[in-house]
Parts: structure tokens; sequence; C-alpha cells
């Protein structure tokens, strides 16, 4: 049935989230014989939801299902960084599969920090020192390999396996002066690639950006210029996790004669845990904002959290008013050093003008020089595959469309390579990867304390309720041969149609007429009564305000 | 009490919308003694909806209440272009003010299709020729000034008033070669300067685009390269109304080969009305769909509806599987000859994966080849103000961060200038724009066939329910004093907690023991009895699944 492969033993790759979308990355790796294979799992990671399509939820990460099935297979678990789309379903996740964890230090307190918010044991969680440290995890041999990307210490994954050797990438950049943390050395990846490389999954993220990226070290001299030439209160906003940038941000304010003021509890957070594992020794020392309120305006910087427009965050409180003492006015300068996920554009933009009310003069990424890509641009993506010279190519961390340009990049330079999408299963032991197995992969959703599934029908429920509104309808028989009472009551909808009646009584009225009118059958067989008035009820409310409704209908029978 | 302005009577501004947004414009000039001006409308335009803040709504419009109540000073409703959001409200707002209207041909016969949609009459609608021709209305005398845009006949409007002479820009670019329509002649616009112009209302949508605009005639030869090289079927998609865009695409797929087919409502209705009024007389023939089903692949050019993702539009269909017979694969061509309005990236966003799933080539607006904005750009602005040399001006047509970079280009230029939002009643009749009153505004929703107000709650019960959940509780009392029966229906909410115990069940349960434990005036008082239940049952959610969601509470006494 195989073929390239003359061992009964195959090397498989499986997302169950990540590919096909930029975020929820939940990676396998499988070595065995087919349907026995050994598993490793790397990262557990979420996506966020939206109102269009998944209201009221918290939460969004891979159905690991398919994992949970084959959980005495799993041999370990990689968290490559600290990135909520490849940690922030740990917590939710790792107690359906309660395989040992594997992460380096930064990424590691981080997660432990996750565990036990949900009461789960810390222990799971063990930190690993970079390469030439491995983990021996069944069939698999694994190193985590510093790479930079826009957190401290992101990792790719060296795993040697029995059908060869294969380098995960992670998420990452080339940067030769990152900050903070390893800086990316093209001998290094020369020296992983002569050693053999039979299989690469990739970072495809950035593929459509044309020139290649910046390094994070050049952002200090135009951030200080900016700062410098601010005649009065400054305020940056950037991703909490982007430590290098806050250190950055924190130099350049003390280079233009301001101290820095850590705003948002995400980013306190981060600065601790950087400081507490020796990551960030030499950052410009912060005041409390109590301290700071004592500072003339013109020596002070603030960092706050919020870059995507979230509305409880420092950044979105600022733009309505005070923040712990603080306020913005006609002058002061607002820095977004950051981009706009695709989908804020909108949130963001609320935030741009509710500065400009304020007459604060707002710089966003749009000029390029005050925020650089923690992913690597297409000539990168191209310059990282000469340096390996991987035997193949499995995009991974993109869209359909990002997938398929990194695979034609990969093509295009004679490395063989595959559009892999979420379930789709690859057999990676032959000279070229090849689709085995479909296997259908899902969404769950955190919703308050509940773990629900994409398909349950509850948000479908909230999102009808909130396009069509909803009537209830009562109907209470104290005869059963009778009319009943019946009572209306609407959620979200107009209460009076233009000419001025009622909605709820056009609806009581026009309902109890069409049961007076029903045969006996049909009033007396609750299935068939409720299809009856939820039906009228679409009629009715469709001929009155011209829209057709959610209908619940509660029956009452007293006997 | 004023200043500058000898005489009793003053020249107003008044924006009810657009300023603030772009989108629905609504502006208002008057002139007159204080309090008895008499009025002309520009525009009367619509927005439109998102699931994050109006789910379910249909359009949005201003809300004119300040204009109905003057509706006896109303002297006239000049609509200056087909969009939209320049005459979308129209048909909705008339019957409120039934004033007369004025408009260009192409623009006067959509507008009349609206009007006839809804049964209004048609005769509410003049049309006018360009300048010189002028209307009178009241003491205005209002000429329109053909002036080159994205929809066929935009005009700008000069308005004639005894406190001097108003230039509303109307939206406009500056463009010598627009395919269709009157070119931008400096020569025709630095004349109007040099009559005199008082004050000029000026477009802001572009104001942060640092280049100069191009010309829609740019396009053909890229376009025709583009078409030409292309293997196979080849789709375009473009807004439906900008008509020279749909020529030029027609033109290049003929000099490519290729014949067209327009796909979408609003494109074949767009191209009937421009052809009527005769101002679309050499576009190349289209075919009809069935004609075209029996054309070579490589010889067709479809023309679809849809750029920003709508999912019932052709473009969205095609993406999806066939569309009257036609299909998308492997190596076609989808050209995006459009830009992507914010708040609809993820919608496009899908498009392209949907594309890129079959395996179709896409092009969209990044390489900025094959579409030009119907927008003035900054260098643009600055030319058409020192061409006019306006005595002052206010910004419209943005949001507030457009409105303050415009008055503050304007301002470098020595060009006095006003930040006007929505509300804010400005006097002309100085030299210097004054501020004079904070009129209140709102937003009314196209609510099926209803018109609703934003603040009437409904429309935030949705989201509520959409976010939170709905639980209904249905008490039945047949004693007043005793223990109700109580029932409880979810929808939008997980049915069981962890403990694998149904979330109804447990609020029955819960509800009933807090109803057995109240007091007896708790009881027997429905809004008291109301309060506790509500408060109860958000509780107990709370304390099963970690969500407190929306409660309705119906109470049933028999006696």
């Amino acid at each position: 049935m195989k073929d390239g492969n003359m061992s009964d033993e195959r090397l498989i790759y499986l997302a169950l989230g990540g590919a096909g979308e930029i975020g929820m990355n939940t990676y396998v790796f499988g070595y065995g014989r087919p349907g026995a294979e050994r598993l490793i799992v790397i990262d557990l990671g979420v996506t966020f939801p939206d109102m269009d399509t998944t209201p009221g939820v918290d939460l969004i990460m891979a159905d690991t299902t398919w994992l949970e099935e084959r959980r005495d297979r799993i041999d370990g678990i990689f968290i490559t960084h600290a990135h909520e789309d490849h940690i922030g379903a740990l917590p939710h996740i790792w107690p359906r599969l309660r395989a040992p964890v594997y992460a380096r230090r930064f990424t590691a307190a981080l997660g432990k920090l996750k565990l036990e918010e949900h009461g789960l044991p810390v222990s799971a969680l063990n930190v690993v020192d970079a390469a030439p440290s491995e983990v021996r995890a069944g069939p698999f041999r694994v190193r985590f390999v510093p790479i930079s990307h826009s957190i401290p210490e992101s990792a790719g994954l060296l795993i040697d396996t029995p059908a060869g050797r294969v380098l995960h990438s992670g998420d990452f950049k080339l940067d030769p002066t990152p900050v903070l943390g390893e800086a990316f050395d093209p001998e290094t990846w020369r020296e992983i690639g002569a050693g053999g490389i039979h299989a690469m999954t990739c970072d495809s993220t950035n593929v459509f950006t044309p020139h290649p990226g910046r390094s994070e070290a050049s952002l200090l001299e135009p951030l200080t210029e900016l700062f410098a030439g601010a005649p009065g209160l400054v305020a940056a906003t950037t991703f909490a996790s982007n430590v290098a940038r806050l250190r950055t941000l924190a130099e350049a304010g003390a280079r233009s004669g301001r101290s820095c003021v850590l705003l948002g509890r995400a980013m306190r957070r981060m600065v601790a845990v950087a400081r507490e594992t020796g990551l960030l020794t030499d950052m410009p020392p912060t005041l409390a904002p109590e301290e700071a309120l004592d500072v003339p305006r013109e020596n002070l910087l603030l960092l706050t959290t919020g870059s995507q427009g979230e509305r409880r965050a420092a950044s979105a409180q600022l733009s309505q008013g005070k923040y712990l003492g603080f306020e913005l006015k006609k002058g002061d300068l607002f820095l977004f050093s950051s981009k706009t996920i695709p989908g804020n554009e909108v949130s963001v933009t609320r935030l741009l003008n509710a500065f400009s009310e304020k007459g604060v003069t707002v710089v966003d990424d749009s000029s390029g020089r005050y925020h650089v890509s923690g992913h690597a641009n297409r000539p990168d993506l191209e310059a990282l595959h000469q340096l390996v010279r991987p035997g193949m190519l499995v995009p991974i961390h993109g869209e359909h469309r990002h997938l398929r340009a990194h695979a034609e990049l990969a093509q295009e330079a004679g490395i063989p390579a595959v559009i892999a999408p979420n379930g789709a299963m690859i057999d990676l032991t032959g000279p070229r990867p090849r689709v085995v197995e479909q296997v259908e992969t899902m969404r769950r959703y955190v919703d308050g304390r509940e773990s629900i599934g994409a398909m349950d029908g509850i948000v479908r429920d909230r999102i009808r309720m909130a396009l069509n509104g909803l009537v209830i309808v009562t109907l209470l028989f104290d005869d059963p041969e009778g009319a009943p009472d019946v009572w209306v009551v609407t959620r979200g909808l107009a209460e009076t149609d233009r000419g001025g009646a009622g909605l709820a009584d056009r609806l009581e009225e026009e309902i109890g007429t069409a049961i007076s009118r029903a045969g006996r059958g049909e009033r007396t067989d609750d299935a068939r009564l409720q299809a009856l008035v939820l039906r009228r009820a679409r009629e009715i409310a469709q001929a009155h305000i011209g829209k057709r409704p959610e209908v619940e209908v509660l029956i009452s029978r007293l006997d």
C-alpha cells in the first residue's frame, strides 16, 4: 500500500490547527506502524473569537478528539514559544492529554502561571535548555534551537526520528540584532542544514511581504528621535509579550529624558517574568504609576497594553479619559509600535478617532519606522530554505493562501512541498510528502467555564437571536380541548409596527386565531402545535415588521 | 451676540451625518434669522451595519428629527451623486421631509428607481442639468458643477447665498482622463475660485494618502496585459457603480480577446441605467450568461459584484462553486479591481482563501496597478485648495482623524478651517467659521420594514442575547400563596455543566428553592418576584457554567 518506504513504519505529520488560519497552532508528528504511531504534539494555541462567528465565546482552540483517542501514544508536548496562539490552550487541553510538556525557561514560566490559574499541576511542565540539550520522547529526540521572533526564547525544534531529521521552524524572523535573546546566525542554520534535514515545517505568515525583514535594533534611533521631538506626554503601545520592544521603547525613552511607566496587567506580568527568568537585565528602571504622577509630563513615557484596540486595555482607557491618573491631551503623542492584526481594524480606528477628538497626535505603523514584524518575509524565507536545503517543505502557520504561496516558493527553488491544511495527514517517510488520510478537524470554544463544540448549535442560536430577534409564545391550556391563553413576549424586535399596533398584541391575537382554526389533532399534540405556532409567528412578524424572528413556544397544559 | 456679521441674518452649516465617519452623508445649509433660517439639505446617505454594533439591522442613516421639526423651512434636497452613502436614505427619509429633490440625470434615474421600489412618487425628483443651469431654493441658488469621481455624473455644488458663495465639493478626485464623463479641468476650478468662494466644504477621505492620485485611464494598459497573460477564465470584481471601471475592464477584455459577461444584479442595473441615460455609449458589447457558456473559457471575462466579500454576491458564489454555470478552477484568474473598505477585511480574506483552495490565482490591490481611488489624495486636496482659495474650509466626508488632518492641511496654507463633526452647527457668516450650537445627532436603523432608533434598546437586547445567551423562566402559580411550577428553557447556552447535570434542571431546582425561601411579599408581587428570579438565575448560571445570561421571567397566576 505504501510507496517510497521499505519498512513497516512511517513518519507522519498532522495539523489539527494553524494550517489554514493564523492562530490556534496545534501540530502532531508520529512515528511507527500505521495506526500505532507514537506521537508528539507541538504547541497548543488558541485563536480569538469575533462577534460575526463566535459571539460570547472566550477562546477558540482546536478540537483534540483525535489526540484524546490516542492519548496513551503521546510521548510529549513541546511548546515553541509563549504567544497565545501557541500556548494559550495548554490549561484547557492538557487535562485531556496529560502528557509531559516541554518548553524553554521563559515559556515554561508563563505556562506554569496558566496551569496554576486553572488549578493544574505545574509539575507537568518541564524546563528544557536550548540545544544541544535534548528530550527523548518515544522514537523522537527533540532539541530546542533558539530562533529570533517577537517574544523571548522562541525556538525551532530539531526532531530526530528513525525516518530522518525534521526541522519545525516555529515562528521566526532572521534578526542579527534582536535586542534581547539570541541573534539569528546563518552559520548555525547552515550547519543544521549540512547535517541533513529530511523535512521542514515552516512559518508562512509573511510570505506575501516582498522586502527583507528589518531588525529590532533598527527601531531605537527613530523612536528616540520621535520621543525627543514630542513636546508633552508620550504613550506607546505594543504587544505585551514583545519584551525586546518594551526594552527598546524604554531605552528610547531614557535617551529622550523620559522615565517609563508600564500600564496594563499583561505588560507588567511579561516584564516581571522576563526579569525573573534572567532575560531582562538591562531594561531602564520603570516607575510605578503613583510615583510617575509627580514627574513632569514631558519627562514621561507610558507603555500601554491594548495595541489592537481592546476595549478594556490601558490604551483604550487613555483614549476615553483618565487612566490611573494619566490623561492625554492636545499636543501629546500616542504611538502604535505594533501592527493591526487583520480583523482588528475597526477597533484600532475607534482608538485613532478618540485620540483625534482629544487633539492627541497619533503615529501608527503606516510609515514603517516604528515597528518591525516578528515573522520572516518572502526573501527571508528563501534565505532560510537555502541555508537549510530541506528534503521537503510543509508550510505551516498561515491561511490557505499563505500555505499555497509558500509551497510554490519552495517548489520554485526545487524543494518538494505540499499544501497540508488542518486535518490532512502527511506521510513524510519517503522522498516526497504524500497525503495519506483526512482527519476530521473542528474547533472547541471556551465559553464561560464550559467547553462547547463549534457544531453544538449553541453559538448558532446566539447568532440567530442577534440577527432575527426572539419571540416567546406561552400557551396555557386549562382545558386540553379548549382555546389556550396566548401570551407573547419579544426581545430584540421593534415593538410596534408602522400602524402603531404592538407586535406582541398582533401575535397573540393572530396566533390565537390560528390555534382556534387548527384541528383537534394539531391542538392536542405538542410537537405539531409548536410547529404550527412557530410557522405562524414568523409569518405574522414578517407581515407586520418585515422580520422572521426566532421563536420559542412554551406549552403548559393544566389537568 | 454675534461677531463679524452686521446683519440679523446668518449662514449656517450643520452635518447630521458624514462628518466623523465615512458614510451616511447628510449635510444642511441654512440662511436667515437665527432659528428661522431657510434650509437646504445635501445628500441623504446610508451606512452599513455590522455584527459588532448593529446585528440584524439592514441599513443605518442619520436621525433627521432636527430636519423633520423644521420641515416647513426646507427649500430643497440636493443629491451630489448616486453612491449609497449619498443617496441610499432617500426613500426612507424623503417621506418625513417631502421637499423637492434635485439631481443630475444619472443620479436621478437611480433615485427614481429607489422611490418607485418604496411606492413613493418619482415626481419628487427633479432632473437638473449641470452648471450654468441653476436651482433657486429659498435664499439659495444652487448649480451642479461636474467633478470626477468613481461614479458617473458626480457633482460639486456651487451655492450662492446672501452671505457669499459656498462650494460643496462632494466626493471628488482630480482626474484629467476619467474614461467616462467630464474630465477635471483646473481652469474651470480656478475660475470658480476667482469668482470668490466664501467657504468650501471639502471631501477628506484620502487626506492620509501622501502621493497624487492616478487617473482611471492609467488602468487600461496594465489590465489588458494582465488579462492577455491569463491562460484560462478571468473574473474581475469592482464596485458596481464604478461604470467607468466596468468600461475599462470590458475594453481590456476586448483587447485581450475576451468577451465580457456581467454577473450580479447591481452591475446589470448600473450598466442599464448608464446606457439609458446616454452616458455609456462605447462599452464593448456584453454577452448574456447563457450565451457565454458556449464561448471558450480563455475568451471570457466575467465582471462580478461583491468586491467586499458580500456573502451572496457573484464573487462569493464563484469562490464557493458554480454560479450560473460558470466555475473557476486551477490556473484561472480572479482580480480585485477595488479596494477593501475598512471593516471588510475578514470577508475579503475569506474569498481569497476560498479561491486559493481552488487553485485560482488571485490578484488584489496590493500592487496598486489595477485600481485607482475615486477620492482626492493629500496633494490633490492641496491643489484644489490652491485653485479655489476659499475664504474658509470645513472638512467633510471623513472620520474625526480625517477632518482634523484636513483642517490642519488647510490652516498650513493659510485658510481658516474648523473641525465640525456631526451636530456642530457652524456660523459661516463672518470671516472665520464659528461653532454656535450643538445639535443632538443620532442614528436610525432600517430593520426589516421598521425604522428603529439606535437608542431604543432593541439592538442592545440582540447584542446581549448573542454575548450572554438567554434563560427563559416560566413560573406557574395555581395558588397565589403556594409554590409555583418552575420551567426553564435556555437558548445559546451550554446545556450541561462539567458535572453532567443539565443547566435547565439546576436552574429549575435552585430557583424553586429561592422562591420557597422568599417572603410572602416577594412571592405575590410580580415585579419583586421577577427581580429575585432574574438575580438568582444569573447567580446559578454563573456558578454552574461561568456565564451571566439574559433572563426573561414569565409569571402566570391562575385564579
